[in-house]
């Protein structure tokens, strides 16, 4: 599914109406392709964090089946407000609002995320036991911390629309970079 | 396929005209929204069962393969009157006949599903050994029942086309919860 | 790709226009729906097909993949000529063009077929040990056989478009239950 | 994600509009015929190659994960690329802008690989024992080789628009059947 709503996320970038001043409107489109690019790596990122959390999951039950669910449903929303955020920015109209948007959107992911996190690590209910419990804390905190960073995003977008785009793209860099996941990656390796 | 028909779901939400107004559009498509929840949830929970009955299926032959087929056409189909069920809840007009159209092919979904665990069950035809026999008769009468209540969602349609919507919602939380599938997942567990 | 193909297929019914008269454009759609139908049965029976054959090919070489991938473009392309049939149904308008367009599409998709089994079952060069040497030339007879039928719906649909369709139904029926797919499940059980 | 970026590309042919010439209008569509060839024949053939790169990457690490994230990237915006090509040689309008487009997204992702591989293989980083060093040598100066082409399309492209689209299909051609992939599929047999 992830593979899916990332492909999909090339028909959130509009067709061209002018072909006569074609270059003109393929120019014109880049928040489009910003938009594009930064939810490409939101949601190509979080694929690779979505194997690493399930790799430590030594079991799965009914309720992490749905909070599973759960949190692909706001993955796979996620090309909507891209070509909602992508066209307002390239219209300049409705560019805060798309951004408050996009910013819910992504909040509610985090949330998803932090839900799941917390209902397979709490009391180790689903960990293995190769699993550190210090990593566990620390995990624990940085998904929690997660959603108060994009709730943040939500008062960003209000301020500027552009910034907002900008911090989400930074905040996906990060997810590739953090302690967390540098630390699992040695962990798999 | 189950997946694919999942992620696709995000393209029946209708792109918004009027970017003046954004904030306007995008609440006012909160049926798109409530439709697209629905659906979602409704694909999720039968790829989970789709799952646990073959399962418990311990050869597959040519007839069932077919009554799998006939399944999936009608689990492919759901975008579709998705689509059309949130954009006439939306648009305040034509919505008992997008509920009616909606339940229609659910309906169509639940005798898609009868048909096929009363082939592969009836006789023991496919099932394996370790599958108790009370089992298979509750199984029947549920999938039977199922057919029976969908038929009903058609009538809710013609009173109210948003309680026909709730009532599908809660139709898929039960059969996320029922005793068959709990039953199910401790067996496979 | 037959699981995505297939799936697109839902995209090839229009979103209605009119939402007073729903019930009547939904019901005038019926076109469509059978386009649908026709086309689903169509990939999903092909991609049984293509397990099947692919089964009895002991390797593959550079060469199958290569008449595989040109199989799998006029696969993937079916969603666009059952759009446009469907439509041109409905519509009243072009209809025999659309079904002379079809009927093209399919005749290249069984050439493609011919091509591919051709290449890999003359003088056995993919096929396992196990295939019997008199269903090697019963298929070979088959699928050559299978590119004139679809050339000949060429001709059906020059005469009557809803004729044509229903042949294509008829043809993927066929296809389903013809001798060689009913030897072919009876060797792989 | 190859298998869902190539089934996109049936989206890529615009629908007929005037119905009452349908024959004329799908005659008049075959440069979008041709963009989708062209396209599918590239993605084919680089989903081949992706396979064949990775098989000889003996592991993994974190870089040639966001590297591979960033190939697919330009990968899955192919059809966007293809589809206002076809529609600007289909309309005379455009053309040569984009022919320029579609050359540059080709040239985005021809460094994408050459990227990939340099990584992978300088200094042997990731390749297995097997893999030769000459054939190494030759891959990385076909791969820096290759992204000079493609540049080269772009001029190209400024030239003759239908010119461009020819020579990607020649170049796409060609990996299909260049020194090292020949090479490649001996090494795996």
């Amino acid at each position: 599914m992830f593979a899916i709503a990332i492909t999909l996320l090339v028909l959130t970038i509009p067709a061209p109406a002018d072909y006569k001043h074609l270059g003109h409107e393929l120019w014109n489109q880049w928040p489009a392709y910003a938009a594009y690019i930064v939810s490409f790596a939101i949601i190509g990122i979080m694929w690779l964090n979505h194997h690493t959390v399930f790799d430590h999951f030594e079991r799965v039950d009914r309720n992490v089946v749905y909070l599973n669910l759960a949190l692909l449903a706001t993955v796979v929303l996620i090309p909507y407000p891209t070509q909602v955020f992508g066209e307002a920015l390239q219209r300049g109209e409705g560019a805060k609002v798309a951004a408050v948007f996009y910013s819910i959107v992504m909040t509610l992911n985090a949330v998803a995320w932090a839900g799941l996190w917390i209902y397979g690590s709490s009391r180790r209910r689903l960990l293995g036991d190769a699993f550190p419990e210090d990593q566990r804390r620390t995990a624990t905190v940085l998904f929690t911390f997660g959603t108060m960073i994009y709730l943040g995003t939500i008062v960003i977008a209000l301020i500027n629309a552009y910034a907002c785009l900008a911090v989400h793209g930074a905040l996906a860099v990060y997810y590739a970079l953090d302690p967390l996941s540098r630390w699992v990656s040695r962990f798999t390796e």
